[in-house]
C-alpha cells in the first residue's frame, strides 16, 4: 500500500502557513515528485518548475496568497504554483484543449494575478498593482518573480527604475537565478551574476570595512554610502547588488533557491524592509530530475517521456511517420548554406538560438552568429545597425515576439530601408502555447509599413529560395513561416532569387479560385483534392508568395473568371492577407462573380490546442473550405 | 562693418582638428550665436542643442568623421552637429516641405550614420555598427550620444548589456546628462546621476582609498575589484559609474559638457581604452540663451521668436484667428473633469507630460497623475496592472511612440481584456516632425487585436464624450485623435456614454457619400461643401466614431445607395479604417454602385511639411475628394 501523501490531505495553499519547516520539506518533495510524473506523461515547461519547487512554496508560505499578489514573469517556472493553488488534478491536460493554460491566466485562478507567457512584463504589473493596492488595502504585498533572463528584457530595467523612484513599499522583486533562461543566459549581466562573492566573503570584507571606519581609515561618506546598501545582507560586496542599489532597491542574496529555509528566511527579511527589495535567488534549472539537472536546456519544455529512463516518448503511440523536416530546421539549413558563401550574411536570435534552429548556426559559423538575450528590440536595431555597415543580418523571431521590436522595424529598418531580413518563425497558430504565443498579427502590422517586403513559401524548399531572395535584395524583408513540419517535398540545391511581388497558379481548375498565401496552401490543396475526389469539382489553387506586395497582374487575371474565391491564410483576417487582396479587388474596380470569402483566425484570442484544432476552431482547416465552395455553389445554383 | 567669422573660413568638419583652443572655443561660441540667430525665426528643437555645442565641436575633433561613425540619440540636440557637416545654409528651412529634418537622417548626410527621431536606439544601432566594422576596418571608432532621458528606455538598457558582454573595442557612449529629457526626468537613475561626487571628493576618496591598500588595511579582492573602475577617472566613487560598471563598461566623468578642453580631455581618454567606455557629460540645456536656460522645457521645441526679448512669435504675421483649443488641451481637460469625480481614474504618460497635455493632471490632481520616463513599454503594463486592481487608467501616447509598447497592448492589456484606455496623440500626419513622427500605422496594428475598440471623433466635443465612453467600458480602448486645433465647437458639459459601434449622418445628401474617420472628417465635410457650393451636388458624411467595431448596420444600410462611396482616415491604407470598411462590404456581399474609393496615406513614409500639405501630397485634402468624386460621376456619366 502507497503512504498517504501529506499533499493529499492539506487545504492548500493556506495549510502551508502553519506546516513546520519538516512538513515544508515533505511538501516540496511530494510536489516535485508529482510533478515529475505528470510532465512526464503530459509533456510541458518542465526544467524550469523543477527548479522553482522550493520558491513556490516558500512564496506562498510566506505570502497572503492571493490576498497578496504572486506576479510570475513568464510561466516556464510555475507548474508547482499551479499545483499549490487548485490545479494538481488538471495538471496532466495542460495545453491541451479545453485544459489549463501552460502559462499564468487570471481567468484560471484568482491565484494567477496577472497573465503571462512573454518574458519580463512582472515587474511593471507588479508596480501598477502595488501603487493602485495604496488606495484601497495597503497591507497587501506584491512581489514579481523573474528569472535571470527575463531581466535582461529592457522593460524590466523601466519598471526598476520606476519602482526604485517611487520607492515603493511591500513590493518585492524574487530574481530566480538559474544562470540561463531558456538556452544559456547572454550579456554583461549575466557575468556580473556570476561573479557574485561567497556569502563567506562578502561578511568578511564587511568587517573588516566596518573596522577600518572605526579607525578613522574610511572616509565617513563612503561607509556611509556603503553601510546604506549593507543593512539589507552583504549587499555593496556582492556585485549584483551594485546595480540593484543603482535603481533604488534593496538587495537580499545571494540566497539558495532550493534551501527552503534560506528562502522563507530571506522572504521574511524582505517583507520587513520598507522600500523595494530584490531577492536573488540562486536555483538549479531541473533540481531534482537527474536527466534534466544535467542537460536544462534540452529539458526546458519536453515531449512525454520515461521517468526511470529519461527518454522522450515519440509523440503517439501509432508507428512513426516518416520524419518531416521542421520549417524552423531548413530555414536554419539554408541560412548555414548562404551565410557560408556570403560572409554579410549573419543570423540574430533574442535568447532562442534553439527554437529558432539557429543553434545549428552558432556551431558552425560561430563569428556570423548572435544571441543578444530578451531583447527583440535591440535584435532588431542591433540588425539596422550591422546592415549600415554592409552586412545581411537575418532577425529570426518569433511572429509573437516581433511584436516587441515593432517600433524599431518601422523606424530603423524600414524608414531607413536597409536590407535586414525578418525570419517570421511561429507565424500563424502556434498550438499549445495558446493565447499569449499565436502569431496570428504579423501581416496586419506590417503590412502598412513602406519598404518592406512580406513573403510566405508554399512550402519549405520554397523556403529556401525566399530566404536567398530576401538577403539579395537591397531592402527590409520579412519571410513568414510556420511551426511544426514541412510536407517533406525534394529540396533543390541551388538557390535562386524568385521575382518579388510575383505568385504562381499551382493548380488550375474552373469551380473556383483558392488564394493561399504561406504553408496553409496545404489546406487548400487538401480542400481542392477533396472537392475534386469527392464532388468532381475543379479548383484553381495560386500560391500567393507575397502579402506584400501582391501579385496584381495575376490577381486582376484571375479574380474574375470564378463563381467561388477564396483566400486562406493562417492570420486573423482584420488586415491580413486576405483584406489586402479585398483591398486590392476593390480599389482595381474589379468585377467579381461573388464576394472573396477570407479564411482565417477570427476576431477572438486562439486559445491551447494543437494547430489543426485551432484551424478547425477558426474555420480554416480544408474540411470548412469545402463545405463553403459547395454551399457557396449551390446557393448559386451553379452544379458542383 | 561686421567682424569676419571664423567658421565662414573652415572646412569643417576637418578643420576643427587642427585648430588650436582658443579657435575651437571661438568656433563654439559662434555656432551657438548663428543656431539661436537661425532658430529664432526658422523655430525646432531648440534648448537641447544649445547645450550640446561644445559636445557637439568635441566629437568632430577628436573623431575622424564620417570615417568614424557618431550616432545621435533622437536628434534634439543634433543642430549644432548639422552646421558642422555641411548643412548650415540650410538651416532657416529645417523641418519644412522640402527642407531638411528636424532629425538625423542617412539620406541627408554621409554625417549622420544612423537616422533617429524616436529615443534610446542609438546603443543598439552603434553596437551594431561597431560590430560588423571589426570585419570590414577594425580601425574605425563608433560614439552613440545618448540623453539621461534616452537612457531610460528599455532597449538602450538592452544594447548596454550586449556591447559589454561583447566587451566591444574603439566604442564609445557619451552620455549627455542634462538632467531632463524633453521635460523633468524620472526614475530612480536620475537621483543617482544627480548624487554623483564631485571630481574633488572622488579624487581624495581615491587617494585614501589606495593608501588604505598599500598599508594592507584593504583586502586585495575588493582593492581590486575598484581599481579596475578606477583606471580611467574617478570612477567607482561616483554612482553612476556602479550602473555601468556592472554592465561592463569602464565610465568616465562626469565632465563639464559645456567646458570644451575638459570634453575633449574625456573623449581622447576613452578613445585609449579597450573595453566599452561611457563619458558622463554634464551639460546645461538651453545653454547660451538665458532664457532657455531658465526654462528649458518650454524652450525644448520653438516656434520663432524674438531673440532680444526672448518671447515666441504669433504662428504667422497676420492677425492672430480666433485662439482654437487643440484636441490635446481638451482631451487633458476632459480628463481632469473626469477624473475628480472618479477617483479610479489615473493619466500615464512616458516622459511627454507637456506633450500629451497631462502637465495639467499632474498640476491639479497630483495623486492621479505617472511619468513613467521615456517607456511605453512599462507604460502600458505598467497600466494593465493598474487596471487589475480596480483603477481605471488612461495611458496618453503619441501614436508613433505607442508602437514601442505594442506588444504589451497584445499581451498584457487586450488578452486579459482589461479596462485601460489609449489616449492616442498624434495620430495621423504629424506636420514637420517628419517620417519618424506620423502617427499612421495604429489602425492597422491595432485593428487586428481582439477585445479592443478603436474611436475617433469627429470634433473636440465629441472627444470629450468618447474620453468618458472610454473610461467606463469594461475593456480596453484606443482613442485616437490628431495633432493641432479643434474646430472651436460648444463643449457640453455634462458628459455620456456614447454606444460602442455606433456611428452618425452627419450630412445628409444624395449625390456621394463620404465616410470619414476622426477629425478628418472637416476635409470631408469642406469637399461637401464645395461639391454643394460650385457643383450643386449633394454628399451624404458619415461620422463613423469607431474603426473597430464598425457600424455594421449604418454601413450597410447606406453603401449601396450612393453612385460615389469614398472613406477618408487620417492613416495609412494598407489595413486602415477604409481597409476595414472594403472588408465587410466583401463579406456582406453588399452590392455597390461602385468601388469604395480609400482617401489616406498612401504607401511611402510622409516627409516633414506642415499637416496640411502632407494631406495634399497623399490625396486626402478636400480638394482631392472633390475632384475624385467629380470625376467619378462623370466617368458614370452621371450629372454633377
Amino acid at each position: 500500500m502507497q503512504e498517504e501523501k501529506l499533499i493529499d490531505t492539506l487545504k492548500l495553499p493556506e495549510d502551508l502557513r502553519t506546516l513546520s519547516p519538516e512538513e515544508l520539506e515533505r511538501v516540496s518533495s511530494e510536489l516535485r515528485d508529482e510533478l515529475i510524473d505528470t510532465v512526464s506523461s503530459s509533456g510541458g515547461h518542465f526544467a524550469s518548475s523543477l527548479g522553482a519547487t522550493e520558491l513556490s512554496v516558500a512564496l506562498h508560505r510566506v505570502f497572503d496568497t492571493p490576498h497578496d499578489r504572486l506576479i510570475w514573469d513568464v510561466g516556464h517556472q510555475a507548474y508547482v504554483h499551479k499545483m499549490l493553488t487548485g490545479r494538481r488534478s488538471k495538471m496532466a491536460g495542460i495545453r491541451t484543449k479545453e485544459g489549463i493554460s501552460g502559462f499564468l491566466k487570471r481567468s484560471e485562478s484568482p491565484f494567477d494575478a496577472f497573465g503571462a507567457g512573454h518574458a519580463g512584463t512582472s515587474v511593471s504589473a507588479a508596480v501598477g498593482m502595488r501603487v493602485a493596492l495604496d488606495s484601497v488595502d495597503p497591507s497587501r504585498y506584491v512581489c514579481a518573480i523573474i528569472g535571470d533572463g527575463s531581466l535582461t528584457s529592457g522593460m524590466a530595467f523601466e519598471a526598476l527604475n520606476h519602482a526604485g523612484d517611487l520607492g515603493l513599499k511591500k513590493f518585492i522583486v524574487v530574481l530566480n537565478d538559474n544562470e540561463m533562461s531558456i538556452s544559456q543566459n547572454v550579456g554583461a549581466l549575466s557575468w556580473l551574476f556570476s561573479r557574485t562573492v561567497t556569502g563567506e566573503t562578502g561578511s568578511k570584507a564587511r568587517k573588516t570595512f566596518k573596522d577600518l571606519y572605526r579607525k578613522g581609515y574610511v572616509p565617513e561618506f563612503l561607509y556611509k554610502a556603503i553601510d546604506r546598501a549593507e543593512e539589507a545582507t552583504q549587499g555593496f560586496f556582492s556585485s549584483p547588488a551594485m546595480l540593484f542599489e543603482a535603481f533604488g532597491f534593496r538587495y537580499i542574496g545571494p540566497v539558495d533557491g532550493n534551501n527552503l529555509g534560506e528562502v522563507i528566511h530571506a522572504l521574511e527579511n524582505a517583507k520587513r524592509q520598507d522600500i523595494p527589495v530584490i531577492v536573488h535567488c540562486r536555483t538549479v534549472k531541473g533540481k531534482g530530475y537527474e536527466p534534466a539537472e544535467e542537460d536544462p536546456i534540452m529539458w526546458h519544455g519536453v515531449v512525454p517521456f520515461d521517468r526511470s529512463k529519461g527518454e522522450f516518448k515519440p509523440a503517439n503511440s501509432s508507428p512513426p511517420p516518416k520524419k518531416l523536416p521542421t520549417y524552423t530546421g531548413i530555414f536554419a539549413d539554408t541560412l548555414i548554406d548562404i551565410a557560408k558563401s556570403d560572409k554579410r550574411v549573419v543570423g540574430i536570435t533574442a535568447a532562442m538560438p534553439s527554437g529558432t534552429g539557429l543553434d545549428k548556426l552558432q556551431k558552425e559559423l560561430p563569428e556570423q552568429f548572435f544571441d543578444v538575450g530578451i531583447c527583440e528590440q535591440h535584435a532588431v536595431t542591433y540588425a539596422a545597425g550591422l546592415a549600415c555597415e554592409g552586412q545581411r543580418p537575418v532577425a529570426a523571431i518569433y511572429s509573437t515576439f516581433l511584436q516587441r521590436g515593432f517600433d524599431q522595424v518601422v523606424h530603423d529598418v524600414c524608414i531607413q530601408n536597409l536590407p535586414v531580413t525578418f525570419a517570421i518563425d511561429r507565424g500563424g497558430v502556434v498550438g499549445n502555447d495558446g493565447e499569449t504565443h499565436q502569431g496570428v498579427f504579423d501581416i496586419a502590422y506590417l503590412r502598412a509599413i513602406p519598404n518592406l517586403v512580406i513573403m510566405s513559401p508554399k512550402d519549405e524548399n520554397e523556403l529556401r529560395h525566399m530566404l536567398f531572395t530576401s538577403v539579395q535584395r537591397n531592402g527590409p524583408t520579412a519571410l513568414r513561416y510556420p511551426r511544426g513540419n514541412g510536407l517533406g517535398v525534394a529540396l533543390d540545391t541551388n538557390l535562386t532569387s524568385l521575382p518579388i511581388g510575383k505568385g504562381e497558379i499551382v493548380r488550375q481548375g474552373t469551380g473556383a479560385l483558392l488564394v493561399a498565401f504561406g504553408p496553409i496552401i496545404s489546406n487548400a490543396l487538401k480542400a481542392a483534392d477533396i472537392l475534386s475526389a469527392r464532388h468532381g469539382l475543379s479548383c484553381t489553387v495560386i500560391n500567393a508568395r507575397y502579402a506584400k506586395p501582391l501579385d496584381t497582374e495575376l490577381l486582376a487575371a484571375e479574380l474574375p473568371n470564378y463563381p467561388v474565391v477564396c483566400t486562406i491564410e493562417d492570420h486573423a483576417l482584420a488586415g491580413g492577407f486576405g483584406s489586402a487582396v479585398v483591398e486590392f479587388a476593390n480599389d482595381a474596380g474589379l468585377t467579381l462573380q461573388s464576394p472573396i470569402k477570407r479564411f482565417g483566425v477570427h476576431d477572438s484570442f486562439v486559445p491551447h490546442a494543437s494547430q489543426s484544432e485551432q484551424q478547425a476552431l477558426h474555420g480554416f482547416d480544408a474540411e470548412s473550405i469545402v463545405t463553403y465552395v459547395l454551399e457557396r455553389r449551390n446557393s448559386q445554383q451553379l452544379v458542383a
